[in-house]
């Protein structure tokens, strides 16, 4: 199965993904996120892994968007522990850095680290994995990366330290999108987007569709309309059988509801 | 009055201030939202005007957490309508530009004119007005700014064109922020934070507290809790008097939430 990520080889995409599919993927990399749904709309990979929520800093919107814009439909999901690793070259130590390179927001992270460490200088670059291999390309055993467990060995670079984040309470969920529905056996949870009559009370009564079902509804985001000034759609995630409960709040919501969109179906993942 | 913004002179948060408090404001200016909290803090000015939401782009998270996280009271809002203007030197029109500068986010939504205007290059600044203040600073007729229809006047430039981006129905809702809170005469609008049981239907009960008195929420956004994966806090307007049915429904909250904290009451504007 070809998997399409954003990111390098190593990137904590090409964790999950490897997480979610095994370690027979064929692996495909895309520069940014447009060119990620770009090429599981070519056809040039299976499925494509999409980051849409971190614990530390929420939702990532874009993504929902264009998940909303796209043709595709959530097969599956995945939940990656961020763990940021000192990385150097191998033979190199702690003792030798003077600059570590990582992506700002990995960078962000691991501030412990830096002020631990007064004598080393943060890097900015475009890439976690990219850093890692930009070192390897320096030869220079002055110079480290922060970067996922998997980009030292992927890259020939060695793991100095592991755990350098500053929170380890850092988890970002991915979606697995496909170009086709997901089978239904075994699907326990459903995503969807939903556009509300712009009406008070609209939004409890959609949301009693579910909960008076008993249906957990495990996510709830808005996202302005285009257009409708002040007005939202609502990104929901479902936890019940797609077939049973589910389907029959979801028939209830489209009586109500200006529009509702299942963007998938398919087996929860803790 | 003195009043704090994030940016320059003429920034788009300039003509909110002045919309919200009139031309008798004595302007502070912040580098950042952080040192616009700051300046409140600080008492160097008695209120701070902050952009929370855009119509086409969403929430702007940071400042929610910022605003969570401080001990100020929302005492007002106003929404703007984001109109970008190109401004360039006295004398000079739209037949001379070579080159138009301004922030990322306003050139990007100014992409029709620069897909009309192909022999015109956009450069990225750190700021609009700044963009303003950098073409009078340099004095070629051949450079241009995208910024509010205040910067051109204020830097002593010239409206060259206005409503020059692509979609008119862009507004930024701004918080207005005082160290104590607002009178409750007159207030009509509630903004509050919640922090809900993690179990099923939490969120459906506390709208409920609103829903069946009658009170229309007009906002709800999500954000993660910090140190608690996949929990999130809620941030609600809710429009009714907060000395009758808004009291009511919080106290009913109150009993059913983890934590709930009025931001503010203050008075709705359109």
């Amino acid at each position: 199965m070809r998997v399409a990520i954003q990111g390098e080889r190593g990137a904590f995409s090409h964790q999950a993904a490897l997480a979610a599919l095994g370690q027979e993927i064929e692996l495909v990399t895309a520069r940014d996120f447009d060119a990620l749904f770009a090429t599981l709309a070519a056809g040039a990979a299976d499925r494509a892994l999409v980051p849409v929520e971190n614990t530390l800093t929420g939702s990532i919107h874009q993504n929902y968007d264009r998940l909303r814009d796209s043709p595709f439909h959530v097969v599956g999901e995945q939940r990656l522990r961020i763990e940021q690793c000192l990385i150097g070259l191998t033979g190199s130590s702690l003792e030798h850095l003077r600059r570590v390179r990582s992506h700002p927001v990995a960078l962000g992270q691991c501030l412990g680290f830096f002020r631990e460490h007064p004598g080393i200088e943060a890097v900015a670059t475009a890439d976690t994995a990219g850093a890692v291999r930009e070192i390897v390309e320096l030869g220079d055993p002055s110079e480290g990366a922060l970067a996922s467990r998997l980009a030292a060995p992927l890259h020939g670079a060695a793991l100095l330290s592991t755990g350098v984040e500053d929170d380890p309470e850092n988890y970002t969920r991915f979606l697995l999108l496909g170009r086709d529905p997901a089978p239904r056996e075994g699907a326990d949870k459903t995503s969807l987007v939903v556009v509300l009559e712009n009406v008070p009370g609209a939004l409890y009564r959609a949301m009693g569709a579910f909960a008076l079902r008993g249906i957990d509804l495990t996510k709830l985001e808005s996202r302005p309309l285009r257009g409708r000034p002040w007005e939202y759609a609502f990104y929901l995630d479902a936890r019940g059988d797609p077939d049973g409960e589910v389907a029959e709040a979801l028939e209830e919501l489209r009586r109500e509801a200006r529009e509702v969109r299942v963007l998938g179906s398919y087996r929860e993942r803790a």
